[in-house]
């Protein structure tokens, strides 16, 4: 029933997970889907379509258990495990993504960081320290990667992506300004800041 | 004939831009939509049909003039204009945004940084000083701001953006991980992190 759903759907699974994270904190237990299309500007049609998706969660007329719903939102996208995370590139970026206060409760923990700097290496970021690149291979023995986070500029990041995938990481975040070419077996989840960029650009100028 | 078409074909944009400005780069002239497919493993249909959108720009067996597409292409992403930007959120986050050196490059320029903490106020990232948050409606009088990029807190960010939109800010870029609440004349573009994150993580789990 998971399988075959659409990136598009998946794409809105994490607000849903938002929303009914915020609807927790504020102790409401239930929801319509009425109520939740309502906040969340989406109709009411496309949250039943939505979450239909995985077997749907609602009783009709009772609404969703928030608890529930947030518990399997959770699971489907898999944040029911711990991911430990490493970062290759310790600038700005670099240094945004590591101190990103929610990876622990979203389950991903930082565990290392590398870069190639003479200046950066021994630094610390949020309490872990610096290694140079030519460290990534013993720790890659000695620790379970799940995903890798690229911060570099894009003139690097094909290298370090295979040099990666050489090392058996399996899933990369990528920040860099290329398209990777990675085996079919290795995820790539990019966030390419000039395309949104260059998404706003285009709704400005249509308005 | 640039109306109605949708946020999905837009997405798409930005990639065609990237890879026509590397073509571009690299000096050539001419390509088919067969080569350009094999590049962005994509298919030659949807290609066509892409930038059929906009009226094609390819003539029957001669492909697309790389030159002519890339600049169609960028006055359709709103690129033939220059846009200024300023920065709310002097953070980690917002050195990086800052620091882009692209957004010249991509007809972006940031003009202004702003933040409410004394400790980074009068401090310089990229040769912009960073101004505190009480100089923002003066500020936003003498200049013509086309983009404000949001890199705050959540907590703070629905506080930000109505001020802003009160200045009369028509744009927001935005990095903080809450959906913020504007007029149908506020264009918002979302830089969720931990949404992209949640869909790798989704991606590994399907594995």
């Amino acid at each position: 029933m998971e399988q075959n759903i659409s990136q598009a759907v998946i794409r809105r699974m994490p607000r849903y997970y938002r929303y009914l994270g915020e609807l927790l904190d504020a102790g409401v237990e239930r929801i319509s889907s009425g109520e939740l299309s309502k906040m969340m500007h989406v109709t009411a049609s496309q949250i039943r379509q939505d979450l239909n998706n995985f077997g749907g969660f609602g009783q009709q007329g009772y609404g969703y258990n928030v608890q529930f719903l947030y518990d399997e939102i959770g699971k489907i996208l898999g944040l029911n495990k711990m991911h430990n995370v490493i970062l290759i590139g310790a600038g700005n970026l670099g240094a945004a993504i590591a101190n990103y206060v929610n990876f622990e409760k979203f389950s991903f923990r930082m565990i290392g960081l590398f870069d190639v700097s003479e200046k950066k290496i021994g630094n610390k970021i949020n309490n872990l320290e610096i290694y140079s690149m030519e460290e990534l291979p013993k720790f890659l023995k000695e620790h379970r990667v799940d995903i890798a986070a690229l911060t570099i500029p894009k003139e690097y990041a094909s290298e370090v992506a295979k040099k990666l995938v050489d090392l058996k990481v399996e899933a990369i975040w990528n920040f860099a300004h290329v398209d990777l070419e990675v085996p079919e077996n290795v995820v790539v989840q990019n966030v390419h800041l000039s395309d949104s960029l260059m998404q706003l650009s285009y709704n400005i100028t249509q308005k």
